[in-house]
């Protein structure tokens, strides 16, 4: 009830030209101000403070940092790499600065923080706001905070699931089951999904499958795919090979599958915040987004897996089934032993021939993984009803050994635009036994630490080669596992971690220290 | 007990060049590298990954963006304005990077959100962390959302207040008896502080009093202050005015006391998650590391003020009094009337002028802030026993009255290093009512705002003077506040927010509406 004139625009200093500044902050939207920008004092910003940006339709909201010097005129705005990807300015285009909206449903974290039960339109109205990029990181912190532990009800991690799959791309299929499969991670080398696709499609099932590339892990299905096959398929090339061979092996973040869930693992991720509900929600948006009617979970329990327990796994497994049951999803979990790495490489490409190397019958192949793969088959075979009770094992075994597994993974590379071979690194180190022993434990984590250190994911063909498992005898000078890295740089930072680390395979008494 | 060879260090690219790449991210340490650099691919570092920089003695934790084009030398690393201030680095220094330690402390947080208990062992190994700048933004965000609500026991506030006393200086003083008084916040222009202080030190209490700059309100109390006098005094200025005076006013941000509650306020603020425990543990911290021995606590509830209900209000003293009584400190609550404004001046200059026409006694001196502090600074004499049962507040009002606060007042000021008079803005617009009516409610939150937009506290004479009060009747035309700036473009911004917000002073139907 108060009257006030309307202001000189001219005054304001709002309309700034913007800049790429050329920095990348890693998703998180930053802008730079010049020191003693109009906007800066006319609007009270400063540093870090949140503030919203529109360029003609498009408005999202961003951190601010200020730059001293002469780096950015007063009417300039400087733009971080995801900020200039989101708004995508051209020449002429202006930015407009404002002081944020409140973003509302911040108030149902708090109500969740303060121990609340949320309604799902409540966590859909969360799911939406971080979709549309309007929560800072420590917004979605806190978002993650309040549903660590068990905090969120089983109704709770349906409706987030429900929420994510809505943010994104929903795929649908003609055929009336549709299978999938997914492992909980944390085991290096545990690449069964190429061979699980190829056995499940060679037998006539519909198995589209998406994976993603790595997160902290020294390769995703995706990178070791990658190093075979295109796999940034668009929907339209990922429909045509599944029409073709009845499968594919593509990289999900192409097709924006549950997107919101990207963003919270990056948070996730660098607090380390163990949360079984996020992790259920997570796995199955992805599913049900996928189009996915049967879904196989393969979950390694050991003491460095991300199971460590079976009170753990046993948890996750009931949410899972509630959750699922609730999407309509079929879902089996099969325990698998996660004491020790898979296979023999650890690392996109070393992983890719292993995977060819099963494939292919090979006699040096890496029976571990063969095995590990065939059991993952056979349940898909007894999910989707393909096998009569009993004999599905024996069905994948004959569908590998005789050569129709590798005829239709064939298929399916040459569907996604052609198989490649994948190379070997230039730069090797094998890593001797200091003396002689047992294999008594294999450090899952600080192993996968040391291929990425060496490279991976990045440097596709870096990694390491794994020479001994648990319970072998070694000699003293014996190769316990062998670095692969591009440079001989990162070889170097790779053995410098090993060197601190000398328990990454742990030898125990010979036979004859015990019995003296 | 594996072996490898020592890397040899020329080829892992640690040792960095510092370079000052002057942008201020507002505290959080940023560090930038080139695209490409051997850093980042030897360590396997991306945007946003955790680090730890070396330089001599000194380690820091920092976040990484990658700076695209020519902007970094390969053997460069860009420092954030914070990052350069904590290491100092010359012109020869190098920096060296490595993955961040873990932060044992980080199991704590976690164990706090899964709804534990934590001992005050816990608690001083996360706060000790926090001072070592070992947290990033998203994990103190992870600590405040596991400590809101009411999940802080009264233990554990005890136990939060006495490590952040702890992490900084703690002053003590000869003195037996020393006062405090505190403001729980939220009311715009009860600059009552400086009052109490000249009446309780010429009464011959001690009084070493330290205020706070602004966080989100037009003005804090270090802010006025600084108007007249100099604030930023070191430990031995400030203890050479008290012994010549009794007390003194100056800014407690020279002092360091309990840095990490000034941290921990800077993600509070902007999650905007509320959390007595931790508002408790923040004002009694700073008290106990200033020393103090009674504090009376001005607690202001109504419906736009930081205390809104009566049930918050009862909590907050509940948890006051039992977190103070852990500590020796003597605390007594005083709850205001929390409707409206205090005075006429918001801002740091114009309530100035209110603190000074009242200790200069003029007839045009704001009532409402005289009665004020007179009641504050006579349960203040009440808690030191200086006053004959209900004779505080005459003896107060006598001080005042007969020019002896003034005196003082003006003693400590000279003290400080000299009284200086407050200018007045030279763009002044009056926002007038656009009808005729009863004021029935002024929104301290969004007069605030437009303070703060009109430039306080960086522009000190900024802000605005408030005509009215709560009750008053308002011919159409007549002015309800006056925004005052130092330069057109402030003005603009909040007379643009005014306009936005015309119920900022909400005025109700004249009687004569009524009538008919």
């Amino acid at each position: 009830m108060s009257a006030a004139p309307s202001p000189d625009p001219s005054l304001t200093g709002e309309r700034l030209r913007p800049h790429r500044i050329g920095i990348d902050t890693g998703g998180e939207h930053v802008v730079y101000l010049p020191h003693g920008s109009p906007a800066c004092q006319g609007e009270g910003f400063g540093p870090q403070s949140r503030l919203q940006l529109s360029l003609g339709g498009h408005r999202l909201m961003a951190n601010l940092a200020i730059v001293q010097g002469n780096g950015l005129a007063p009417d300039q705005i400087g733009l971080s790499e995801s900020v200039w990807a989101s708004l995508r300015p051209t020449a002429d285009d202006h930015v407009t600065l404002a002081h944020p909206p409140s973003v509302e449903s911040l108030s149902n974290v708090r109500a969740k923080l303060y121990g609340g039960t949320l309604a799902e339109a409540q966590l859909r109205a969360i799911v939406a706001d971080i979709a549309a990029q309007r929560y800072s990181n420590i917004e979605m912190a806190a978002f993650i905070a309040a549903c660590s532990g068990d905090h969120l009800a089983l109704d709770e991690v349906v409706a987030l699931t429900g929420a994510m799959v809505d943010t994104g791309t929903r795929l649908r299929w003609p055929s009336p089951m549709v299978v999938d499969k997914h492992c909980v991670g944390g085991l290096p080398g545990n690449r069964t999904t190429p061979i699980v696709v190829a056995i499940a499609t060679a037998l006539g099932l519909v198995m589209p499958k998406t994976s993603s590339r790595a997160i902290t892990s020294p390769a995703g299905t995706a990178d070791t795919m990658a190093v075979l096959t295109p796999v940034d398929l668009d929907v339209g090339r990922m429909r045509r090979t599944v029409e073709r061979t009845g499968g594919c092996l593509v990289w999900g973040g192409a097709i924006n599958l549950a997107p919101v869930d990207d963003t919270l693992i990056r948070i996730e991720r660098a607090l380390d915040i163990d949360s079984p509900g996020q992790l259920v929600a997570s796995i199955l948006s992805k599913k049900v987004a996928a189009g996915s009617t049967h879904v196989v979970i393969d979950m390694p329990v050991g003491p460095t897996a991300k199971v460590r327990e079976a009170r753990h796994a046993r948890m996750l497994e009931r949410m899972l089934h509630a959750v699922a049951g609730r999407f309509g999803l079929g879902l089996t979990v099969l325990r698998t032993d996660g004491l020790q790495p898979v296979g023999r490489g650890v690392g996109p490409a070393l992983e890719a021939h292993d995977v060819l190397a099963v494939l292919q019958n090979l006699p040096a192949q890496p029976r571990d993984l063969r095995e590990r793969a065939l059991a993952l088959a056979a349940v898909v075979l007894d999910t989707a009803g393909r096998a009569e009770s009993g004999s599905s094992l024996a069905m994948a075994r004959e569908c590998l050994d005789s050569g129709r597994a590798w005829r239709q993974f064939q298929a399916i590379c040459e569907a996604q635009g052609g198989l490649r071979s994948p190379g070997v690194a230039p730069h090797r180190y094998p890593v001797v036994a200091t003396r002689e022993g047992r294999v008594e434990a294999i450090d899952n984590r600080r192993l996968a630490q040391a291929a990425k250190l060496a490279g991976a994911p990045a440097s596709p063909l870096a990694g390491l080669a794994i020479d001994v498992r648990v319970g072998d005898m070694v000699a003293c000078g014996q190769p316990l596992f062998t670095l692969h890295a591009q440079s001989p740089g990162e070889l170097a930072y790779a053995l410098e971690y090993v060197a601190r680390h000398p328990s990454i395979v742990s030898l125990g008494a010979t036979s004859e220290e015990i019995g003296t």
